[in-house]
């Protein structure tokens, strides 16, 4: 087979749907010789006959073929469907690996998958990176924002690949080593969910611009267009703005044909599930995944509009409008302060768990440029946790501790208005729900606690500055609440 | 062993924790003769001794004296820790059994694990039933919620102990076949989030009464006292009003000196990852599993609140107290419903997706006495159900759409100032979003679609209303929405 004189290329990637195909030829724009392959061999060919044409891209017809022409130690690259495709491609590729060669999975696996191959592959002496990949297809194109993790001895013969293809921001590559296992996967899976929660918190501004203000389109993205030049200056407002600009051809606004049925049962609801499994507070990506399932009951909500009427004390809107507008800039950007505060002490909270390092700085960076959540604002983020690595809450840095105490006012008035006026903001309201309950010392939950020894005798744990000789800091504590008999005294009321 | 004569009971329980314990004295007082047995023989004997002296309680010192003494067809009920401890037991007794026979879990299952078992025993001739069992220890010893579902062949053999032990409400048994499989845990999986949601209502009534309006808990007792007779009549009110009484040695309030920090790690965490898993919006019970997490980070929030200050417009509260009672009152009212309105939806979902035929009056009759959550209120849903039996949503019955319409006004105020005046109140905000967001038709995700659709292709669907000859209906539909080149339109936007 000829291995010495055959084995030229950098990287070899498998599948060659449009993801795939665009990551190979961002690499060979940069310079590097690309092996690619395909299950279905023909479009191989397809593919070197036509775009690849002329470019440092060879191909295979065989997985022998393939894994020859790849130099040491090799680096197979997949982007194939998450799931089983990963698993069969890497028993496929293991025969004709040698130790030290490296698989990358660079599809969107779920993070417990990633951890698994990673300890498989590494009792094989196979090194396994897993990597987020964000940027839609334009951005495997032209600068994806890069989330490698795994096996931390892989890093030094992809980091120049990955370093060089991925998008920058100011100089810097939108690509670091994440960390151990899967925590490139989950990086991606946390970028995913804070992307649903973002999309969420614009839907909801333009509802109430929409519905409470009655605006038209064009000055609701008149709006967003004045929104992106300041502190929301991201990719989401921008494609908003053109969305609210993009008329059919009847001349209407087309986003108001559109149905408003999302879906929502992937990397969001991961997120989601993950936070209550670690039992962190991450309420504004949970509520997001839940507007959409609220959205998604479609049939059942029109039915609902004809017999669920709004009742209130003040239908419409009282007030100046453009203060008004002010405020809700205000509110969006300090529900996405919360967001990010949230979606970063989840990824704080995993690495505890999954004994993972971390770097914060790292990821903030990685998501500045190329990903769908990318914008100034992650900036300011990369700087907070640039200026103090071990921030314990991104509220806690200076920059964002004044922001958020400028926006309160505004955003109190949008969400009280929001609530006279009976127009939903599930994502905003819990954000300010949860920052108001995060900055208070002693919540209810301790009447939680005293119910739950009320009826199941589940004790209590005393306030360390109320701890007295017959309530000891630390120990559990039950009261019999009634005074009647038994250590258990949940009542026998009947109903 | 002379099976013919030994064969007295009808019934035999293994695992003498105190709920099996108070479960058998239950049957016995209802005339049943019950086996007792546990692993730890030595409880036997201590508690034939004791507990159940004088009494039609027979015991057993081994496995097969145990299954001797049982009359046919067989039935065995467990109440042993949930997980391993159930399969150990089931795999104990099957040489021991024989077809026909019926095996009960009355532990605390996770209902996966009952479907499994189900379908497993089923495959051996036994039958299974899996069922929920609630009310605490005095539950259990005096008249429990029982909630069994699984293989309804068994059900005829067990409804006469079952409905005789139970709660009984206005007369009727708390207690009813549920559904195939394991829609018995399933049931009280649910009503468990539900549990979770109406204690942290409590909580942040008790919290704004306490905060904004700095009312002792003397007077906080009150107004429990006062909504417990009425539309909040109900155990948990009762019992948060023995509690806001209840003083310490020194005359101060017991309950202000618990540590508000709550665990979440159960059934009411599997509630909302299910209800994730079903892409159904039960917001009620996700927001107060995640309340439950944000105290659980007690350290933290002592070091936010040092950090993160009230800022707003109006931080006292002004206005009548007495009407912002009559509103509180009637804002947990309509929050508490949308709660079970979700939880009914759910279970409704989740009967479609697994295939079980549940039961709604039935449930809602399950829960009215015995259980946590038992209340006048699920008389109301009972009747709702009888009234309906395939209604809908428990917001299109009469009697909750008058009350939820009556409530409306009251709601929105209380959230509304809850905001301003910087307390949360999580569990009763995404209940009104949730309800603002159910009464309309159309939502803004269709923005949320058409984002989707213009930075990653992910097309959409039109309107019906709005459908043409460009754009049909129900077909999936992609728009360059730049105007430049190519299907994939992404913006290359470089933060």
């Amino acid at each position: 087979m000829g291995r010495g004189v055959d084995a030229v290329a950098d990287l070899g990637l498998i599948g060659l749907a449009v993801m795939g195909q665009n990551l190979i030829l961002n690499m060979a724009d940069h310079g590097f010789t690309i092996c690619a392959f395909n299950r279905t061999v023909s479009k191989v060919d397809r593919f070197l006959a036509n775009e690849a044409k002329g470019k440092p891209i060879i191909g295979a017809h065989s997985t022998e073929e393939f894994v020859s022409k790849l130099k040491k130690p090799r680096r197979v690259m997949l982007l194939v469907q998450a799931g089983k495709a990963v698993d069969d491609w890497i028993e496929t590729l293991l025969p004709l690996l040698e130790g030290g060669d490296i698989i990358i999975d660079g599809g969107n696996s779920h993070f417990p998958d990633s951890n698994r191959r990673s300890q498989y592959l590494a009792g094989k002496s196979i090194r396994f990176v897993g990597s987020g990949v964000s940027g839609g297809e334009e951005g495997a194109r032209y600068g994806p924002s890069l989330m490698p993790g795994g096996n931390e001895e892989a890093w030094p013969y992809i980091k120049d690949i990955f370093q060089s293809i991925s998008a920058k921001s100011e100089g810097e590559a939108c690509c670091e080593w994440v960390g151990d296992e899967g925590a490139g996967h989950y990086v991606k899976m946390v970028h995913n969910g804070i992307e649903y929660g973002d999309m969420q918190l614009i839907c909801e501004a333009y509802d109430i611009m929409k519905r409470a203000l009655d605006m038209p389109n064009k000055e609701i993205a008149d709006v967003f267009t004045k929104w992106n030049k300041g502190v929301l200056d991201s990719f989401l407002i921008e494609i908003t703005r053109d969305i609210m600009n993009y008329n059919d051809e009847d001349g209407s606004p087309l986003v108001e044909k559109i149905l408003d049925k999302a879906g929502q049962k992937g990397t969001g609801k991961w997120t989601a599930v993950n936070a209550l499994d670690l039992g962190m507070p991450v309420t504004l990506i949970a509520e997001s995944v839940l507007a959409r399932c609220l959205s998604g009951i479609k049939a059942e909500r029109v039915t609902a509009s004809t017999k669920l009427e709004y009742v209130g004390r003040k239908s419409e809107f009282e007030g100046d409008k453009e203060s008004f507008l002010d405020d809700l800039e205000q509110a969006l950007y300090a529900s996405k302060i919360v967001s990010y505060a949230q979606g970063f002490m989840l990824m704080q909270e995993a690495a505890k768990e999954y004994g993972w390092k971390l770097n914060k700085p790292s990821i903030a960076l990685m998501w500045r440029g190329g990903c769908i959540i990318r914008s100034v604002f992650l900036k300011d983020i990369t700087a907070a946790y640039r200026n103090t690595p071990d921030l314990e809450n991104l509220l806690f840095d200076d920059f964002f501790n004044k922001a958020i105490h400028k926006a309160q006012p505004g955003w109190r008035n949008v969400i009280s208005k929001a609530f006279l006026l009976g127009i939903p903001m599930p994502a905003f309201a819990t954000a300010l729900s949860w920052f108001d309950g995060y900055r208070t010392k002693d919540l209810p939950a301790n009447l939680l606690q005293a119910q739950r020894d009320y009826f199941g005798a589940h004790t209590f744990k005393i306030k360390p500055e109320c701890a007295s000789e017959k309530y000891p800091d630390g120990q559990d504590i039950h009261v019999n609440w009634t005074g009647r008999g038994g250590n258990i005294s949940a009542s026998t009321y009947q109903a």
